[in-house]
């Protein structure tokens, strides 16, 4: 009796009532019952971002789609950006920004690292006329979290604006739009939202609409301006994709009854209970003390063929667990712990991690790992 | 008991097979399970273009999202592109062009009306340096169905690329990629698809290969050269929408069963039905003999208000038609009869229609619409 457990970062689990949800019949999206149900989406993303003055726009994409989607509404042609990179999706800003013919200034941070936010301050400061600083608040191809409240100021002090993306971390990390005066963050719906993937979100703040209005790459699909004027009449500009918008209203009341400080509080307990069991297995942690709650990344311990153990575990156990990318590959094994998670699921992730191990010879106590994780979830809440 | 009855230019209605198919549990998308899906949808979205050698690609988008891959895809800075506009979707061509900086050259066709082949051949004579011709095989807003097997040999012999918006005519007209020379087509998944919106597809022949190879506009999340490299490797650049792909395996069997013949056929019968009931009804089509298989357009009658009927019908009994939009509102009916639609269909369809004029006022004989629909989908097959 195979089943699917996805430790993967995204797409996570989704809720059986999200999935239902999503199967229920089609309506038109240019009627009032189709308005009703993507207002109160958008409000509620709201609550999500933490945010009472932005608004946020559905885009019909992945992720990367939303990340264009910044690029092409924040920046004019010839001008410069700064992008913090610190693995994979930092990467995919600069290819951006340089595909869209931003002058492109860049942090390289060593992988498993956070960026200082002081070298952050060092670059504006020495580097005039950045207009935008893209940050990535949790990095999934390092396990990463960067602190994103620490750098908001600075970029605010020298006038950038401040884009972050929040893909994996939305629903995992607080992120708070107002207070830490986020200009623009974005995330996805195949992560911390507990939903399929093909739904993107912005947020945008007021200070980000003066640049917007003032931007001139060219924009068409990603167009936030036509977004916010449909946004007012609760529609979209193009077809929302109806059936994933309809899962996305049961996904966030779901989140709502639990309360976003308690779903915060549920994925640092978890991380933390995964990243404990993980060393009680002698294992070390990839990104040490700036491991993220979405995800624990572990360094494959040495002579141990860790893409083996992951495509053992998948195709035998139906545990998927992911290894890295590019020069990451077969270094690491990322155990991701975001969306429709609890402590039960944990304690397979573990069990399945001791397994895999046993079986290719690394030197595991069975079950040292699941008393580690059981001890943690269950003696301390 | 109210049902819903979608008779829309899209989304149309999802079989129960489909919407159950989008529920199934979530998968990891770089797996080998998914993959094999991903493979598969590739493969028989070629029998739906009807081509061997072109690639088809899946976009997590709404039709717009293609359209923009296209001209993002095709064109280079300052090149000159021809756009034939004959409704609202056609003028999104040009919008799109116009955006991209592309020097945009338009045939404008009277609403109601399809394009006279030989208008193109005219201004490709006069015009030298046109790279691209982008038409509508299906215009939605006027319900007019184009004629691209015959222009697509026009613009093949000045040398330019034909692009066609397929969004709503894929699986309802024949668009016979390889026979008809088209070069690039695209359409959606919520029309002829039988699907929820949130995926679109671009079929790429091997002529458009080179010019996308050299074409410089910025393009990065509808980069066809990575959605090509990725395809090779049954995967995607970018998270796909797992659970519409899962969803769209179950409509591409549905309609290989059905066989693409016989779709269109069937489209094609119930077409004709509910022109010919319209008719009966003593109404008049505003396309007339350019009125496509898609949906059937008809005039309002003199002195009854239109909007109104479809708000009440949509509200009051669950059959959903749509108005006209911009310069058509309050000018014309549409009433869809595209994808996951039969025979009973286009007669609820009908007594719906019957209805909503009987009660606005308009002198209709009840049944007389019905009885017509009925005698053709009966009496011929």
């Amino acid at each position: 009796m195979k089943k699917n457990y996805l430790f993967t970062p995204g797409p996570t689990m989704v809720p059986a009532e999200v999935s239902l949800a999503e199967a229920l019949p089609m309506i038109h999206h240019r009627t009032p019952q189709f308005s009703q149900i993507f207002y109160e989406v958008s409000e509620d993303l709201k609550y999500l971002f933490q945010t009472k003055t932005g608004e946020v726009f559905t885009l019909m994409s992945s992720g990367t789609g939303a990340m264009e989607a910044c690029v092409a509404n924040v920046l004019a042609r010839g001008q410069k950006a700064l992008v913090v990179i610190s693995g994979k999706f930092g990467e995919r800003w600069a290819e951006l920004c340089t595909c869209f013919g931003i002058e492109t200034i860049t942090i390289d941070v060593e992988n498993g690292k956070a960026v200082n936010p002081s070298d952050i301050e060092a670059v504006l400061k020495k580097t005039p006329g950045i207009k935008v600083v893209f940050t990535t608040q949790s990095e999934t191809s390092t396990g990463v979290v960067h602190d994103i409240k620490a750098i908001s100021p600075i970029v605010k002090k020298y006038g950038a604006l401040m884009v972050v993306d929040c893909i994996s971390a939305i629903g995992v990390h607080p992120l708070m739009m107002d207070e830490w005066a986020i200009d623009v963050a974005i995330t996805g719906s195949q992560k911390g939202c507990m939903m399929p993937p093909g739904l993107a979100f912005a947020c945008v703040n007021s200070t980000a609409w003066d640049v917007i209005e003032k931007a001139d790459l060219p924009r068409y699909y990603w167009d936030f301006r036509k977004m916010r004027k449909d946004l007012k009449d609760k529609t979209t500009p193009f077809t929302p994709a109806v059936s994933l918008v309809m899962a996305m209203k049961t996904a966030l009341d779901m989140l709502k009854k639990e309360g976003i400080e308690n779903v915060w509080k549920r994925h640092a307990r978890l991380a933390h209970a995964t990243r404990e069991g993980a060393k009680a297995l002698g294992l070390e942690l990839f990104a040490g003390e700036y491991s993220s709650n979405v995800l624990t990344a572990i360094k494959a311990p040495k002579g141990i063929d860790v893409d083996k153990i992951i495509k053992k575990l998948r195709d035998e156990t139906g545990v998927t667990f992911t290894g890295g990318q590019d020069e990451l590959k077969g270094k690491i094994i990322r155990i991701g712990h975001m969306g429709y998670v609890n402590d039960f699921d944990m304690l397979i992730a573990i069990a399945a991690l001791e397994k895999g191990l046993y079986e290719a010879g690394y030197p595991v106590q069975l079950g040292e790992g699941l008393a580690t994780v059981q001890s943690i979830l269950v003696g301390k809440k």
